[in-house]
């Protein structure tokens, strides 16, 4: 997919991490067409798979030329996979307009090179390029290649929408058809192309096929392929096919995220099942019935698949879902405490001013924690000075000057950045990182702006929403003010207040207060 | 969804865009659950909406309770609004367990609703929550609660899958045997939390059902709604279905675009039709295919929904389109002209460096007239300074200091703002007032903020969207850089510029250049 390139060491781990989940085949790479893939598969034989079969992918052999002379064919030979992939034409607009070969040509080129593969002991699937348009172009031809590969031997047959325009019930039609003509396991293969690809490949299964290739959060060319974080609960939790392993299925959502870090892509809070929003309340009624019945407004239980369910506070939002989540932070508080209506005032107060606590629930862990006296000063900002200046408007740039204060002792630094926000971000953390170290281990994630009434425009009230994290957690904070650098300022410190907190409660802090001491006795100042 | 808040300002222009589109009618708020609701049905009555039937939706009665006294009843009528949709439960558990009452009165409830409404002339929609889960667990009730809303008057009766858990072929079923048994018109309304929505959507359609519920982008809580950029093109398209005017199907990627703009939501990429990536190809082998035959690798001409080819290697992209922009602006120039070639590579350029025209169509038109050397200089900034500073956090102001020259005159002035972006608009103004005393009839009417790649977060670019009006007139201008107040600088600079540019043209400019004179002979400097 664009925006996506793995390294080889991002391939090995992904292969790791898919084999543990227990998928059954891993299709991952084409070493005839990318030196890289080439290198991955020697690093790969290193490794021992428990529960996925490895698959090298490549095409048929060139029209005109002896299978065992086509040097892709070599290379696919080369990566020494159990399996084999070959995909070919079966489309004859493809064979004649884009490959320029005979019809009779194209059907020999699948069937020598399954054959090829087959007479090394390998295991082949054969991937039906273009199959659903070319059924409806040509069904005869079509079926022909098939008929081809299961000639070469091929030991699974892999229907696929490359373009990703066929619609659920001609998916469902044709491999109603194919499974019937052929007695061999028939695999789908689809794109995202018309938003269906998860759709599509529901229905072949429904229809007869066995194996469904897609892969995690749907990444792919174009639209993407079927995405296998929403087909596996799909089949598994409401259809009782089997597709993993029964228990693997709650490391669903971890699987999820962990692909998205790997990919470096942001993750899709809204995805299926796997997405942080996936289960998330917002409006009071759905609230109300969410407590009085999950079942009401959730079609699984969040658990299954190791996500969470989340109940959002919003305008629409009433006391009975604020107070739930005061107590996930203060169990011992009651519903007729004081302290309560003191801080339901309070959060009304900031909502009223612009606050939003969905997605910020760190910010609001805090306040809640700050009420109850609960709050521990982990550093005070002294003082802050930013100066953005325009020479010849090429060259503009910020620098921020900060004094923080953590216990009785102050630092006063420095740092440039890329405008205002970052310059005092950067300035921040540098300060603050003589004194907790473990600030290195965390970044920002996602920095959002919103502008609350557009009405004063520049002069507007905005919203700074922040997403921090640690490589594995992830935590959201927010700040208003009619200044856009003071939200961010009250954002920025949120979420390092909160970091630093989750690290004491882990101990963590402990031993970089170790570390400072040295740091200190080094005469780091 | 989460992290989307609209304005009554943005809900009013969402609506004029969709009317524009063709959209049969547009579901715009819940009176009874939210008060800026109401103040939205106020403003919308000042608009005559040209395609589109307005909407409000809300529930049916409470249990016990007469129609005509439930306040919620009463602010959806004063809504105003043409059509009315009414909510209610078909599903025995959310009846007995949730709003806990007993199943004769819900289909009171759902009855007396719909005719309270029919008996004020209102056209009725009749939505009927979980009716998929109910029609599974009861199906016996489920029937019966469509029953009550025929039996009311309701005008359509629409099958939700408000928990988004059915399968195409449960939809599909389902719809079948409601259309048979009902001789009313059938909608349907799909949740995505399979990821099936689009799918479940067109299998209703396939099965007898008129109507789609959905939502541009698919925004909505949880995994989404049906979204309507995929399911319109995927009918009319495909399957020959009239879902809008024909010829403002071309229109589909802009309004997708437009919504993720003023929901200040990144648009997704791999959306399918409407995607940045939609018809991007990359391999060489696809690419070459795609030379030969666009349809070897596209299931639709992209142009047919107003999106463009990328060829990921080498730029050859969405020239007509581009074309057909320029030659609004400079009818002179014919597609063969060297400036054009001159003019779209710039374009190409800044797009690919994170510009957006979308809604800055003011930017665009000055880009155009500076690369035709039609662009006049009103004046020139030399130099400026921001400090923005923190005494005691509660005090935090900015400060900007600005110089402009204009026709050899040199002006400096100084401004406070709320916040840097603030300081620098209002000093920039001050010091051009001066020149353009007509200045001061322009004011800005929003300002966006968008992070382009969020793995930067606070270094990450920026691009800056402001809105701006003269009170009769809005134009929009864009700004991109890694520093925000740079991008934003650069916004406000087009947005000025654009509207000196247009007094000019009306020769209001004469008259200030009078008043200048006068003013200098007065010693104002």
């Amino acid at each position: 997919m664009e925006g996506i390139t793995f390294t080889v060491a991002d391939k090995l781990k992904i292969v790791k991490k898919l084999d543990e989940f227990g998928i059954d085949y891993i299709e991952a790479g084409n070493p005839g067409s990318n030196p890289k893939d080439i290198e991955f598969f020697n690093e790969i034989k290193k490794l021992k798979l428990k529960n996925s079969r490895l698959a090298a992918f490549g095409s048929t052999r060139r029209a005109g030329m002896k299978t065992e002379e086509d040097k892709n064919v070599i290379a696919l030979l080369d990566a020494g996979s159990e399996v084999i992939t070959i995909f070919g034409k079966t489309w004859d607009m493809h064979v004649t307009k884009i490959i320029k070969t005979t019809m009779e040509e194209n059907l020999f080129m699948i069937k020598d090179t399954i054959a090829f593969f087959k007479g090394r002991g390998k295991e082949v699937i054969f991937d039906a390029e273009h199959f659903f348009d070319g059924y409806k172009a040509n069904s005869m031809y079509a079926m022909s290649s098939l008929q081809a590969a299961i000639e070469g031997g091929a030991d699974c047959l892999v229907l696929c929408d490359t373009n990703g325009g066929s619609f659920p019930e001609e998916i469902g039609n044709i491999v109603k058809i194919v499974s019937k003509q052929f007695d061999k396991p028939i695999g789908i293969h689809c794109h995202n192309d018309c938003g269906m690809a998860v759709g599509n490949s529901i229905t072949a299964v429904l229809n007869g096929a066995v194996q469904i290739q897609g892969t995690i959060n749907g990444y792919g060319e174009r639209c993407g392929n079927a995405n296998l974080c929403t087909v596996i609960p799909n089949l598994q939790l409401k259809k009782d096919f089997r597709t993993i392993p029964k228990h693997q299925l709650s490391q669903l959502t971890s699987l999820s995220r962990y692909i998205s870090e790997v990919a470096n892509m942001s993750h899709n809070e809204n995805e299926p099942y796997v997405g942080n929003n996936a289960f998330a309340h917002k409006g009071g009624m759905h609230i109300d019935a969410v407590i009085k019945d999950p079942f009401s407004f959730e079609h699984i239980s969040p658990e299954a698949v190791g996500n969470k369910r989340r109940i959002l506070m919003s305008e629409v939002s009433g006391r009975s879902t604020i107070l739930k989540k005061i107590q996930a932070i203060e169990p011992t508080l009651t519903k007729d405490s004081e302290k309560i209506q003191e801080i339901i005032d309070l959060l009304k107060r900031l909502e009223h001013s612009g606050y939003q606590f969905e997605g910020a629930e760190s910010s609001f862990e805090l306040i809640v924690r700050k009420a109850m006296g609960k709050h521990k000063k982990f550093f005070s900002v002294m003082d802050f000075y930013i100066l953005s200046q325009n020479q010849d408007r090429s060259d503009l740039s910020a620098t921020a000057v900060i004094k923080v204060e953590v216990n009785g002792r102050e630092e006063i630094t420095a740092s440039e950045g890329d405008g205002p926000v970052n310059a005092l971000d950067c300035a921040l953390r540098k300060a603050l990182e003589i004194f907790y170290p473990e600030l290195r281990r965390m970044r920002l994630n996602d920095y959002k702006v919103r502008v609350l009434d557009t009405e004063q425009a520049t002069a507007a009230k905005v919203r700074v929403h922040i997403e921090s994290t640690d490589g594995q957690k992830i935590w959201g904070t927010v700040g208003v003010s009619t200044n856009i650098i003071e939200a961010s300022f009250t954002a920025l410190i949120d979420s390092i207040e909160y970091f630093i907190m989750s690290c004491e409660k882990n101990n963590e802090i402990q031993v970089a207060g170790e570390l400072e001491k040295e740091r200190l006795i080094e005469g780091v100042f």
